[in-house]
């Protein structure tokens, strides 16, 4: 059995996701994340939320999910959100025609083609259904719009969809969500929450689902004055895949920090460079595999319809790289579509540092003059004169000018046309912001999270599995184990169970089988520490057994009689700190140290730490 | 202006909600959360976690919002969850026809009549179009599904349906997390996530919506032997309106202790008692106001079609009370209809404390004898002397036993029966748990705790309003402030800033306007908190003042040099405390004390705490 395999057998048996609706024969795309999976989400959302909208200062907000067509077709998706569709004749069976094309082929990225062309590879490779085997040669290839429909009300007049992406939610509230940042950019706009696409042919367990989360950070920045704080993340180290070397035969990664693939163009937007630094950061953090990770841009023709520059990271998973994040430039698209769509302004007045004074060509024509020469095609005139005044004030400087009305010439006199250069003072200007967007996949990171934790050694001559999650993602804080239920152990270490809860901990109280077996059901799922009360905690000193996931070492840590003693307050340190460090002081209780800053951190010596 | 006037406006402009898609001219019954709704809702959910499913040791899952057909079949939704509507042919708009016939008779709970009779009222009453005003005698009457349905993937051969309610995720699920839970009742399983009902008119904000927001905890007992902790809860006082109170004339709420409830049988299942005991303590923990807070028994046509008993928390809002949260006793009604359908299994092996002897009648008939006698009929006879045995044994006593047969009598001889009693030893039996539900409108509860914690007073002669949040909920947990932005007192304002975001921390820099200004913009959003920089922090001894939102007290508070000092380890410490000390402890920074364990608290008093 693969460790992908493995590790499939155990988001199952241990809860951490399955198909949905197993009973009912389960329904492909959908799936429901266990006790242990829904927290790791969570806690993910947590990291997620704390690096890129707390820390920032950026809002966060909370569509609904449900959104009327007119949004969808500003927004293009009602025309563009398609996937090229063949269906089997004989068994009915649904199928991405592109990907078919493509697995038989070889040709990469079929889905720019077209349904026409496709539709020929189709047939002249022969290419038979997946699923039953009859020729495809005449299936017809159609294009199939992702989006889920539904009607809002009764009736059917007002049909609306499920978001296929959290950010238009975002972009339809500009007008007030510029208003909050007292229009100021840049400003940054977060939502964690559910988007949907109808997958023709969902697959990949977790990774390509119908419904999935999605973290979604849109920046509105200025494409004049915006700048990111490139110094914070200046060193951070990116493994970049660029187009040219995608298409070259060497097909090599390039190691640059971030100011170095800023300097040097390797990417072009620095906005896109700030969030690929803190996003490496970020994914270090959270225990992604930094070898098995890369940032690849996208070719020109895979691009959204919406994007200007885009790069991914990717993950490998399963032998496969995976997309798990974008990192987009979105220029100005839907927030003009939005406007324009709308009718609602989706703009912010820009000061000047100073205001400006600027000369302006104008006329203020004489209409005693041109009312009786050109009756009613007179504001015809106004409006050729005040064009040309603009765009080439210089015909202005002779006696006459000459206007082209209907295909006729006709000479005004530069009197009558009241030309003047005027001089106007300007404070600032309207602009449509322009957006950058770090665009993550809940689902994804967490199967990447998932898979890169994955560890198998051996203990005490016994082989197990543990996930080496990062605590502050662990579904489970701590196992409190009885050594037996009895002789007092067992109430004694349900009253610790209870005590940690009360403080906010998630943890498993488990009495059944031997300890061995006890704390390989905890390293299975990640949890951190495990705490066993045994004849010296009840007849003894009151010291209960921790005992280290990722090491398996143990030591004894002194509680008080009446409550959790020293262990509570060690506990919730830990916690705390694991929560609330940044990236940069990630504290792993596991590992008794601070690997940053160890030299202010009171766990540098576990042994120190737990006895007073 | 009304205070609930006020808050509409309130929520508006300071960012906490609104109508979605306002650009487009909206779409009822959809609803956005802005930066400080988002933050406060979930916090919100952070809180009910806390209290629900981590201290209880539950589980909580994250299903799909989109499930398939087969699952709401079963749950009784496709058929059952109607809205009675009524179409004006003048205007086209749809109403909710038991909503229009009670507004205008006066009639309670119009729902229950039916949709003749309904349309018998509307006519005899000559009730209006509520938007054209035209006469909607010969409007036609229906029942309006109020699932919102979709198809997945292309074609509609797969129907799906937007969940109505977040439990049915959990009961599919049922056998695979029992095997979790170990298959020991009772077991919790928890959810917090989006459900959809197609309202024919959605009122009220973000009271009657059409997405929404719902935190469930499906609670599986066993319906002998699982007992709740009601000791832990015995003395909380509950404000109770039962049935009879509400059918009597004084229409008086029912104060009493839980214990009181349970053992006066005012509420029957003790499980809802223990809830409505936790429910009790934890509204009070989140700011609910008591005194404009009830539980009300639903009237036995008011329970939804799996309810056994019902109580609603209800919560005076602008003058109405609302169902905040539902406390029910759904039976086996769910898992029985899911085993039905699915073909799954949905009980739980319970053994017994001993295994059990039975004696079981049975007989084992001489098919040598009755295949001659009976022929093709013989299967029938064995059929007919098994449901004897079990049903009647005595009648095996005689010499023959009389069975009847499609009509005709036989005479057996009992010999040939081979009738005996067996004694069988039983380990346990398969148990169809019963589910105990309490259920939490989240956007309801946000509204109550919006709406309990507004506040107005006079703070140096001005008028202001605040919201009186509890620290853990409050949105933003501390504004900071330059007196002026000058004389380095922004810079070391932003470092503050940016040190607190760090650690966790929301926190909004605002140096626009005077300090009063920000002062009131942080007192209406909650922000418990306010520190300013001055003139003392950057040429003086490098304190700052700090800001008490609800008594509008400053204090200085002293920092290092080189970073929060005590600061930041003070306002760490409160916010854990805030944020995982158990309801019964509630920490308040705003007033300087612990209100329950102020003696072990080191924030009992607050100049103490904060100078070292």
């Amino acid at each position: 059995m693969t460790d992908h395999n493995r590790l499939t057998e155990l988001a199952t048996r241990r809860g951490f996701y399955f198909p949905t609706a197993g009973a009912y024969g389960g329904v492909a795309g959908f799936y429901t994340y266990g006790p242990q999976g829904a927290a790791l989400k969570r806690n993910l959302e947590s990291a997620w939320r704390e690096r890129f909208v707390t820390r920032e200062g950026h809002m966060e907000v909370d569509g609904p999910t449900i959104m009327p067509e007119p949004v969808f077709e500003a927004s293009g998706h009602l025309d563009g959100f398609d996937d090229t569709m063949i269906e089997c004749s004989e068994c009915e069976t649904s199928h991405r025609a592109d990907h078919l094309v493509e697995d038989e082929t070889g040709i990469e990225d079929a889905e720019s083609l077209g349904t026409e062309r496709i539709g020929e590879l189709v047939a002249t490779h022969e290419i038979a259904c997946p699923n039953c085997g009859a020729l495809l040669v005449d299936a017809p290839v159609s294009e199939f719009n992702l989006m889920f429909g539904t009607n809002i009300g009764p009736g059917s007049s007002a049909p609306g969809y499920l978001r296929p992406e959290t950010a238009q939610a975002i972009f339809v509230e500009f007008g007030r969500l510029a208003e909050y940042a007292r229009n100021q950019l840049p400003f940054g706009v977060g939502q964690i929450g559910k988007a949907y696409r109808n997958e023709i042919s969902p697959r990949r367990g977790i990774v390509r689902v119908r419904e999935f989360t999605q973290a979604e950070l849109e920046l509105f920045v200025s494409p004049e004055t915006s700048e990111p704080d490139l110094a914070s993340v200046a060193d951070v180290s990116l493994t970049l895949y660029p187009i040219d070397e995608q298409r070259s035969e060497g097909r090599e990664y390039v190691e640059k920090t971030v100011s170095e693939a800023v300097e040097e163009g390797t990417i072009e937007s620095p906005w896109i460079a700030y969030y690929l630094g803190i996003a490496t950061e970020w994914y270090e953090r959270i225990g992604v595999d930094t070898d098995r990770f890369r940032y690849r841009q996208h070719l020109p023709g895979e691009r959204a319809h919406y994007a200007v520059d885009c790069w991914d990271a990717e993950a490998e998973l399963g032998g496969n790289w995976i997309e798990v994040s974008g990192f987009s430039t979105r220029g100005n698209y839907d927030l003009s579509r939005h406007a324009e769509r709308s009718g609602g302004s989706m703009t912010v007045f820009e000061p000047y540092d100073e205001p400006r004074t600027i000369e302006r060509p104008a006329v203020d024509p004489d209409m005693s003059y041109l009312g009786p020469e050109f009756g009613d095609r007179a504001p015809a005139v106004v409006e050729a004169l005040e064009e040309r005044a603009a765009r080439e004030p210089e015909a202005f400087d002779g006696e006459e000018i000459e206007i082209e009305i209907d295909g006729e010439t006709h000479a005004i006199p530069v009197a009558v046309t009241g030309f003047d250069v005027i001089e106007e003072t300007i404070a600032g200007e309207n602009v449509t912001p322009h957006v950058i967007e770090p665009s993550f996949g809940v689902d994804r990171v967490f199967a990447t999270v998932f898979e890169h934790a994955f560890r198998r050694d051996t203990v005490e001559g016994e082989e197990r599995t543990y996930l080496e999650l990062p605590p502050e993602l662990a579904p489970t804080f701590a196992g409190v184990f009885p050594l037996m239920d009895r002789d007092g152990m067992g109430e004694r270490a349900r009253e610790i169970t209870a005590a940690l809860r009360e403080r906010g901990f998630a943890v498993e109280y488990d009495d059944s089988g031997s300890i061995g077996r006890r704390y390989r059901r905890q390293d299975e799922i990640g949890t951190p520490v495990c705490l066993t009360v045994d004849y010296e905690t009840v007849e003894g000193n009151g010291s209960v057994t921790l005992r280290d996931r990722d090491s398996a070492a143990q030591i004894r840590v002194p509680m008080s009689a009446d409550g959790l003693g020293e262990l509570g307050a060690v506990l919730s340190d830990t916690w705390t700190r694991t929560r609330s460090h940044a990236a940069s002081s990630t504290f792993r209780v596991c590992s008794f140290r601070c690997r940053i800053c160890s030299a202010s951190c009171p766990g540098a010596n576990w042994a120190g730490c737990w006895s007073p």
